[in-house]
């Protein structure tokens, strides 16, 4: 009894390539050579088309889009210095290269053992021509102790709207700390985090091998979407109107909004997703809250719809998407 | 250029019954015995038919629905001592019977001179059987000075959403003041006035006479209604896709709630009509926002649809009943 609080796993890899100093130590040169070097790598691979290579430019909107999908860091997205990103054609994977290390290869999905045996595939295929930077006693040699050993964090992204509204949240986020798992807000604009939305990963890389991290992340993350089923499920019957009060409000803005942030049409999705989990919204689905949840975002929708001269117009043109989306739904579905 | 602004005119007269004592000093015999009297004179008047008459008990949800209509003061909704109204068939006309006069006749309507010609063939409707108690030099004779003179309170409920979020509103308050006029924010539940709506009124009785006071009403709140309109323009001109918004919200609002109160009503509706008055919504008009401004009120929806068992259930109606009625109309109308 999982629900919708599962958004989605990730595994990541932290690596590096033997012989190189780390990224932060490398002259520009040198880091285009390395980029360009694994990338050609990997778009090569098998006879090709199965990856394509992004050289990165921070101010593209490109970069922002990438960050928004998850496939590069905040940090990489920023960076000053020559990368650039692999993606492979069905877009679960990414290879972040020249990042804090000079690999960092995750791998999506909604199972996280398959996400890390394809991170570890990917692993191979570069080890093959470019050999890793391996010590017996430290595992994976990486530029931040944090990430020595496996050089894997595992994470979840986990969307509990009920959870978050009760004091057992902050319990929760205590006892996922003495299990050496991080819980951190997640999709936030600026310092405001979208409702309900968390990522959980471990904070551990050594110590413990792959298949304890991921069995402890997946065991965890489950107990916490059993957890966050009941507390919505204890959340519609304390006041059923009240929530599917609130649910609705939220197919009304995105119906009907002219402008809108994106922080707004995050929650409305949220509350949405929310009322699909508890059938109360018989024209809506996860998939489609989860697709928009992605599109209203400013890199994304500047990519779909931009460019846009300013925050305004990249708010009305986000308003006038959703409701083209959502337009009409609610006929098929008004009768609650 | 007068738009929507002036929802109502009303005229009210005061008028006691020479020979009784004014209703503070009757013992509740008296009082129950003029009240029943006048009612059978004007329920009997031109073969009967004309009007109808309903004693009154504070307790009533019918107290309620009555002064939410305007047809009753707050102070007579909460008499204890025999009082009742007397009403006309088209609703246009009430006759309050033992307030603080013995008679407040009320008329409304668009014509506010027209308004005064039905109050005073009341007047003199009820002056043949019971004649009215007038000093050459006071004039009507009533129990509180400020009624003194024509007993006249000429009134316009008027609907001003712009205006009331601009500085030049206080100012127009002030120039009321020294016009002899009174303004006051108008359809508050407890402290909270809804958005926008004020009644205007003549603050002296005495000293002028009653065409005088019908023509400076009618000119203020004409031009009032006209400064309205410019503010209007104005309000959406600085910013139309944020005024459509706020417009389009409120529909959103009132299609989708599950629960609302009257106060978030009443604001939503107040949005209506300024979207109606700036053609931002075609499947909407006036006439249903003013319906749905009265409906939506506790007497009122008790009437309809009570009783309630809370004020969360009261909630829940009032917004099933605005659903319904605004259900699929953004069909029509959400091209914009």
């Amino acid at each position: 009894m999982t629900g919708n609080s599962i958004v989605s796993y990730r595994a990541r890899l932290a690596r590096n390539i033997r012989g190189h100093a780390f990224p932060g130590r490398m002259d520009a040169r040198a880091r285009l050579a390395l980029t360009e070097d694994v990338a050609k790598t990997l778009t090569q691979a098998a006879g090709g088309g199965a990856f394509t290579y992004l050289p990165l430019d921070k101010s593209s909107v490109t970069a922002a889009a990438l960050r928004e999908r998850r496939f590069i860091s905040p940090e990489f997205a920023a960076e000053d210095a020559p990368h650039g990103v692999v993606l492979s054609a069905d877009k679960t994977v990414s290879v972040m290269l020249c990042e804090e290390d000079h690999l960092r290869i995750q791998a999506f999905g909604d199972d996280l053992a398959a996400c890390l045996r394809t991170a570890q595939d990917i692993e191979t295929l570069i080890d093959e021509t470019h050999p890793l930077a391996f010590d017996e006693a430290l595992g994976y040699l990486t530029a931040c102790p944090t990430n020595l050993g496996t050089g894997l964090r595992a994470s979840a992204l986990m969307h509990l709207p009920a959870l978050s509204e009760t004091p057992p949240m902050r319990r929760l986020i205590q006892q996922a700390g003495a299990s050496g798992l991080a819980v951190r807000g997640f999709y936030g604009e600026g310092t405001q985090a979208a409702w309900g939305y968390y990522q959980i990963s471990n904070a551990v890389t050594l110590g413990l091998d792959e298949q304890e991290i991921i069995t402890t992340l997946s065991e965890v993350t489950g107990q916490i979407a059993d957890f966050e089923q009941k507390a919505r499920q204890s959340l519609y019957k304390s006041d059923p109107v009240g929530l599917t009060d609130r649910v609705w409000r939220a197919v009304g803005i995105l119906q009907n909004a002219r402008r809108i942030t994106t922080k707004e049409a995050m929650d409305c999705l949220a509350a949405i997703r929310l009322g699909v989990s508890l059938d109360l919204l018989p024209g809506y689905d996860t998939q489609l809250a989860d697709r928009l949840s992605q599109e209203v975002w400013p890199g994304l929708l500047s990519e779909a719809k931009g460019p846009f001269a300013n925050q305004a117009e990249r708010d009305e043109v986000r308003a006038a998407m959703l409701r083209s989306v959502t337009e009409g739904k609610e006929i098929e579905s008004n009768d609650q």
